[in-house]
């Protein structure tokens, strides 16, 4: 472990929630170094939790542990957990929030090595009165916190085998057709889909070639390279710093601009090359 | 003192200010941990400041500094203060921000033990330049700073008697009830009442048993145990993880829902138990 | 260089992309103090990250590295640069987002000492796979994470001498009469104007009195000290924190009140003393 910690959470920017978890391990580990990955994750909205977590754990050194408290269970019978992998390790609420870690998918299988999911039980590393609200401070930051310091991860609680798992929605594949959607929309209103460059490809290399992105009743060029190299106000692609192709308007706001929102469906299809 | 330095202010997250004042004060010492509790404060609302640091202050550890800068009246004759008490400090103006703190009220009174409040004068201690518009960045960001490097608080001016406090709305008891009011709305619309759990188990001493909280034209039961042993779409009641009574509806927004503001009244009334 | 590293983005706080940034520099050296300036700039506005790094950079310790990535020419011929200075370091696309370091004007000869520009072009130092969407994470996060470390800046490219320089309206003053602009609203609704101190006491050195300041078909008094020193619902001005001509309404919104945005021309104009 290092003293690195990051939060993801929906607590906002408003009330004083980040703050105070951020008190609680300090006062455990006065050399933690945090670093806010979002707390503007929609209240309650789980999945978009699991995405900012999927594209951002990979960036932080080994030995990084990552809290992230979007818990609409808090409470209730539903878990908290510690996600060990061989990198990293993941604090939470046992609700899905982290399972693209433990997805076996075509792509993602060689992350299982050294993955153990932890239910934390063990109460001495919580604060000593535990609310049925605030989990992520009475549990969770004090847990992270004493995992900054050292102790084992199987100190904490058992070993369990069923951790909750969202059911992501996956490209759909057929002959000469992909089919995806809309996952996220970022700050400058890009549209990341849930099509990854290696989908993208896997069909190219049917010996067809990519011609057309059909979202609405528009058809998109296949991607470019960047950015700049759209056009001006035409819909655009590329893949972006994720792999997962996107739809933008260049210096502009494609989700207002087309109207579109998370969970609109697209579809790439394929058209033999003339000539 | 440690190194940790909390930041609340109304300064938003737009403009540079609490970049500026933590530039200022990492150029005294630059090992000072900064966590931000909240700059989202309404402009110019004190009271609202005072609710949050009065939430957070204590999950930071022994030693912390606090300085909080909602400061309507920068550039008049206001004094600028340090706040000791047995366990922190505060830094800011003297508007009554902290005055939690030196409120005698039937529940606070240990904590004024040790408790002192220095009038910041000695200007050595200060930028420069004072502005007559940014003493966040002049003053109090500068005081803080070298209160991290052990200066002595007295260093700093004479200790005062008279500081500003709050009027803050205390819930009202009578016989058989309890009058008190919605005094913080959360990020997830979740209304915080004055209503203690103490005031509230006050009155369940007289020996009857509490049967409705009245907001609005609502009946709402008595607190239950988690957000999640509300039933859907029910405004129902808890105790938050501060202690206070909070109005909520499971997974929404009661705020919105139920059209409440802070400073919307309710009563709790007693009903004899039939049997 | 020291350890601090300043972040100025339009990447805003719900997405993940200004926790990447941090995750890649903390993979390069654990050690660096992050400084959040601002992530709320408008997406693609060169100019406003431009003025808030203005406002901002001279309050950090000597050493101190500021990143800005507000770069609408990603992935473009445009360069990415280190700007080295007597004092500090900057880090980001070649569009003018540092170019108040290089401009030569009246009041800023000075600070041209020590001043350097240097291309990145050494990708020993950038992440090992460039994309072409997001170079705060693959060069500029790189970049500064190994500055921190004491790499020397000639190490990561060669000296130019054509960055590009922003068109910054400057006031424009005549014989008793400057015409200046409203360049930031700030989150209180204050109207800060290019005029700064210096320019408005320069007209004043010609022996007559400052009565007007002209903004649409407002008179406004000359600058008094402090907000606390003006009139209730009174259009006021003073010289702000950073020595600019500010107009305001005391503890209300001067920009919704009077329905001011960024780009509005003012006037100051000399009138006679009577008597």
């Amino acid at each position: 472990m290092n003293s690195i910690v990051t939060l993801t959470t929906d607590f906002g920017l408003y009330d004083p929630f980040v703050g105070i978890m951020k008190g609680v391990m300090l006062g455990i580990n006065p050399a933690i170094q945090f670093i806010d990955i979002s707390h503007q994750i929609e209240p309650y909205n789980i999945i978009q939790a699991y995405y900012i977590l999927n594209f951002s754990y990979k960036y932080f050194p080994s030995g990084t542990i990552h809290v992230s408290v979007v818990d609409p269970g808090v409470g209730s019978t539903r878990r908290a957990i510690l996600v060990e992998s061989k990198d990293c390790c993941f604090v939470g609420p046992d609700n899905g929030i982290f399972s693209f870690i433990f997805t076996l998918s075509p792509f993602t299988s060689k992350e299982r090595d050294g993955l153990r999911v932890i239910e934390l039980t063990e109460t001495k590393f919580f604060l000593p009165s535990v609310s049925h609200t605030f989990h992520g401070r009475d549990i969770f930051a004090s847990v992270a916190a004493h995992l900054t310091r050292g102790v084992n991860p199987l100190e904490f609680g058992k070993p369990i085998h069923n951790p909750v798992t969202l059911n992501i929605p996956e490209p759909d594949i057929q002959e000469g057709k992909i089919r995806g959607e809309v996952i996220y929309i970022d700050r400058f209103g890009n549209l990341i889909t849930n099509v990854s460059a290696r989908y993208f490809y896997l069909l190219k290399g049917e010996g067809k070639e990519f011609k057309q992105i059909l979202l609405k009743n528009l058809i998109i060029n296949p991607p470019c390279k960047s950015y700049s190299d759209a056009e001006d106000l035409k819909p655009s692609s590329l893949f972006n710093s994720c792999g997962f192709l996107e739809i933008f308007i260049k210096n502009s706001n494609a989700s207002i601009e087309l109207g579109v929102k998370k969970g609109e469906r697209l579809a790439i299809i394929t058209i033999d090359k003339i000539g």
